[in-house]
């Protein structure tokens, strides 16, 4: 596949051996930059794309960021930052004249603080890693994405991450109360901590899926929460996507905000069941999975409401979770559908849309139609209680074209998304794959903005460059755009 | 009282006929301009301070907010923006030579949308008017400040406001879902909307809390939530402050999440039963105030637990409400706290402070010891489960000295939640209250990024001057520091 990226600095490509020597009195031991060793890197979980690095470096301390980030400043390298590389959207992909920072080696959990109801822990840390460490005493970090096992909460903070629970515990965003970040002149900013903290602008926010273009982060406060007494999942079938769709719709209308609130098509089930059976209605259209956590008691009637409105949309079958087994079975197939789906096909496209819940149907018939006319299967999941679509393309790279059919499909489905009042992404963020979406999406008004924000952070767009903008502007061509704004059209207006 | 505020511009006080002539053109009939009747414009409810304005002017569409800004902009004059005017830390605290821009006929709600979950109103819509506008439908919009009937969604928005609920449902920020903004260049961006947005930089999240320093709000889409099936209050007697605040801790550390936990001190108990009676404990020494809310059967459950926990930790009394109408009433004291200290005293500062929640007892008694030294009374209360507190300062204006001693004892207190571990604020602002209060929170590096996020939106600082900021200081002077950062001492790195 070809993308277009900023082309390589040459000068940079010349410096190659100095700026290894430089990183390694930085890093003793922490600087990787044969091929072979690099080849590790080259892509991220979208590996449509693949690049080698200028180099990685892998340091340990923030005092060591700070002087590789001023290194880069000094010498004016690109730096592209990366956890796990678990990214959907080529957000950590390489650039061949930038140093790929590794943050694996920040892979500490620094503090659990059950009184306040956080955790401070180091970037490389994954996900799940920080609901281990909290636990035996009952509590757990609410956001999972499929990926929890690998993904580090650095990259999660990144890219603002979500995951089944998301609906009612929030993405990531919600869920973070601290970060530690460097700044590309290499200063250490702390913002908030383990109190409610509203003074000020809201860094925090805007770093939260912020895809490495802002800052380095260092540290991350997040907030646990306790475990629910239960939790109970509920399989309902459903004859169509269509009558599932409706049921969800119903749930939320209702009132009731369900832990989790998920669907899959009928080919998402197939591939689920056939990776691994977990008891899902291999005669269903469609099927929507429901958890429902809490107090027993607000459990137990949850449930009994849950399907009552079930049978009302045709549900064909509804079984609950009897155990806490069970319940995980439930979930191992919608947590495993993307291997499962890559099992089926030789290759697939995961893509990640918004819609507003009531388009659901409306958005499944035309993705049908779109994938009549391009000759290729689609297999769907959804966030669908957040009107989060995960549709997989499925494709097969040995044959010519098919790739580029996979990836103008994937952006047609984006544009329908946009079209019927959505968003381009909803947790997996822009990266490479959207970037040249974006002004479908916004306009240059909205953008120009956007681009001032990071000036405000990184002023030579040394960070992650060739991500989530089209393009970039200068910030000093931004800023005079902004102060004389001749181009408005106020023609009433008198002037002096 | 005495404030350092920016001095005034003379060129800008000369030209005044001409400012009014020209805000006549673009809003007819809605410019005010005499003494006498911008009088009601010259403070909030922070009346400490007072400042009559260049002249106020009173916009109805986003168009004519647009070319104020470009004619702020084309003549160089400062603009402070304006909801209701009930921001309690000077927020919108009039300048002599800014023109004030009230946004008190942005007054309609444009759509409410059940379907999605969320209305679309204009920025002077009161709080509490958006709740009735969704009522019927058994809909309402969480936050709740104290002032919910005065106070506008654009002031909420500006200041990112809490209320009782925030502890369940967030502060402000957590239930915005689009905003749109008029930009210091008259540009008009929308953003976000009736879907789950994580696309880009979260600019609603910067512009939530920012104080009128980045733009004119000019419309709001708020998250609604559906009532819960039912709510009640408990109301439990402690004989000290700090037993309540041990309940308080106990309550949250046990996974409980109440819709409300406030807690009341014995001047405020006293204050509020003085002024209208409202069933609260005459005896206690310190009053928590928990409402439970959700499903009649989790309710029942919660209201068992809290109940244990509270004569646990020693309550003295437990009552609970039997109706709505006594829910409300238990309500009633807390949330005419304010006025009704104003009562029992000439005068009372109000403070807005958070700190870790187990800090609670100790700032309380060192509340006390600095009440004694400086001859003050001080009635607490406070969102418990938060760590925000609300302690007011009681004074006499017309004793001499007498409110420099409460400005003195309250500045004592925010240092002090901020020596805890606290922050300067929780939900009032900083404003011009706690602006040079600044440096003992922030230090320079964070101080000069939140600038350049200031400089990315108004380069030219023209949108409320002298607010927030102890110092601002000029864009390209930041972006200076940005770029060659040869203060940072990095001695070590060799150089090219």
């Amino acid at each position: 596949m070809t993308l277009q990226m900023p082309h390589p600095e040459a000068a940079i490509l010349t410096h190659r051996g100095e700026i290894v020597a430089r990183l390694e009195q930085i890093v003793p031991g922490g600087v990787i930059h044969t091929e072979r060793e690099m080849r590790v890197y080259e892509c991220d979980a979208l590996t449509l794309y693949r690049q080698l690095p200028l180099v990685v470096v892998l340091p340990e301390t923030v005092e060591q960021v700070s002087q590789i980030l001023r290194l880069a400043q000094d010498m004016n390298i690109k730096v592209v930052p990366r956890g796990s590389g678990t990214s959907l959207s080529g957000g950590s992909l390489p650039l061949a004249d930038a140093i790929l920072l590794g943050m694996s080696k920040f892979n500490r959990i620094l503090e659990t603080d059950f009184e306040n109801r956080c955790a401070r822990v180091q970037p490389g840390v994954t996900n799940s890693a920080i609901s281990r460490a909290v636990e035996d005493h009952g509590f757990y970090y609410a956001p999972d994405p499929s990926s929890q096992i690998a993904c580090s909460i650095g990259g999660n903070v990144a890219e603002n991450s979500g995951g089944v629970h998301c609906l009612k515990y929030g993405l990531t965003t919600n869920n973070i109360l601290g970060l530690e970040v460097v700044l590309m002149g290499g200063e250490v900013l702390r913002l908030g901590g383990k109190h409610l903290d509203s003074d000020l602008y809201d860094l925090i926010g805007v770093l939260t899926g912020s895809e490495g273009l802002l800052g380095v982060i260092t540290e991350v406060t997040v907030r646990i929460l306790q475990k629910p007494e239960t939790a109970r999942g509920v399989l309902l079938g459903f004859p169509t996507v269509q009558a599932g769709g409706d049921c969800v719709a119903e749930i939320i209308a209702r009132g009731i905000i369900p832990g989790g609130l998920e669907m899959m098509d009928k080919a998402s089930i197939d591939a689920a069941e056939a990776f691994q059976p977990c008891g899902y209605p291999r005669d269903a259209g469609s099927l929507v999975i429901v958890e429902l956590d809490g107090t027993q008691a607000e459990v137990d009637v949850l449930i009994e409401r849950v399907a009552a409105i079930a049978l009302e949309q045709g549900a064909t079958s509804i079984k609950v979770s009897q155990n806490e087994a069970e319940r995980l079975r439930f979930w191992s197939g919608r947590k495993n559908a993307f291997p499962a789906v890559g099992a089926i096909g030789p290759d697939y496209l995961c893509m990640d849309g918004t819609i507003p819940r009531f388009q659901l149907s409306n958005v499944l018939a035309r993705m049908d139609q779109l994938a009549a006319q391009y000759g290729l299967r689609v297999a769907n999941v959804f966030h669908a209680g957040d009107g989060n679509l995960h549709p997989l393309i499925l494709y097969d790279s040995s044959k010519p074209g098919d790739s580029e059919k996979a990836e103008a499909f994937g952006a047609d489905i984006l544009c329908l998304c946009v079209e019927v009042g959505g968003v381009l992404t909803g947790e997996h963020g822009v990266g490479v794959e959207k970037r040249d979406l974006m002004d479908r999406m916004f306009n240059e008004i909205d953008l120009q903005q956007q681009e001032r924000l990071k000036c405000a952070f990184d002023p030579a767009h040394r960070l992650n460059p060739g991500k989530v903008f089209p393009t970039l502007h200068r910030c000093a061509e931004l800023s005079r755009m902004h102060v004389h704004n001749g181009q408005l059209p106020f023609p009433d207006l008198p002037r002096f």
